[in-house]
């Protein structure tokens, strides 16, 4: 079965933009872009949340070339928008319907408020974070307060030269 | 001059204790005590806030041989305590004084409140954190707001055997 994977780039502190959605921050480099280019193939579907949408507009983002890109919003019109983005209302739903279609594996951008409802229902397998060697002081939170512990297996710890350490988690679950 | 260090265990999701300072999650191995025996020789003195305090001492804590042992409150009585700790009021101007004195390093225990007002002062050197394979959900955090991003440099990361990620960073300073 495809994987559902909560990834992306965050701070130490665990945020992954600036309270305005910035992203002035990160950090490039060739380890990251090797890794990205690789990284990338492996999903064919992204999911995120309506305040991961509007700030990766606000910074150039906004176009999906090769990807099923679905936003998740109880406050959008749901539909296909005219940048081929499809807006739903139940995030749940989606990536339990998601799990079940046949394709490469699925990313959940971003997105703590869509993470959080996520991992209470089970349905993230793997977590992949590039930490930033900085503090940001402030942003938009990765994670939020759950209720119930997630244990995790560390399955790759990468340290690269710009002082991004990238690492990736498989949730374990009491049912395997 | 000696160093003041950011120190101690977390979740992924930056807590260094549960709600009820609870540590039941925390890993050893021999990694784990083949790492503190050494790093432990580095230090001669803590400095912790109230809550980190009164949260070791619900866990078997509140003993501290062969250390000079620090706790900032602004609440408790001020003096040295039955245990050998010395309360102080204002945790800057103790960490400002003990950068001055000779001694090995200086390890900030826990406190995410005294860690931010250090933070803020620029008094903090180093950041180590042993970042457990877990998502606790909630806790006590490491991390609040601060008034200003802080930048680091990657100085050590290590994977072990048990899933912790051992991460070093120095804070970069712009007077330096």
């Amino acid at each position: 079965m495809r994987k559902v994977i909560f990834g992306g780039a965050n701070s130490l502190d665990n945020y992954f933009a600036r309270p305005d959605g910035g992203l002035d921050w990160l950090l490039w480099g060739d380890e990251a872009a090797a890794f990205m280019k690789d990284y990338w193939k492996t999903f064919d579907t992204m999911v995120m949340g309506r305040i991961t949408y509007e700030a990766s507009l606000q910074h150039g983002g906004g176009a999906y070339p090769g990807m099923d890109a679905y936003i998740c919003s109880t406050t959008m019109t749901p539909g296909r928008m005219d940048n081929g983005a499809i807006v739903v209302s139940d995030g749940i739903q989606l990536v339990s319907e998601l799990k079940e279609r046949k394709g490469r594996d699925v990313c959940i951008m971003g997105g703590g408020i869509l993470a959080r409802s996520l991992f209470e229902a089970d349905l993230i397998d793997e977590i992949g974070f590039n930490i930033h060697p900085v503090i940001l002081g402030g942003g938009i939170p990765l994670y939020y307060e759950l209720s119930k512990q997630i244990d995790l297996e560390l399955l790759e710890c990468q340290a690269w030269k710009n002082g991004c350490v990238l690492v990736r988690y498989r949730v374990k679950k009491l049912s395997h």
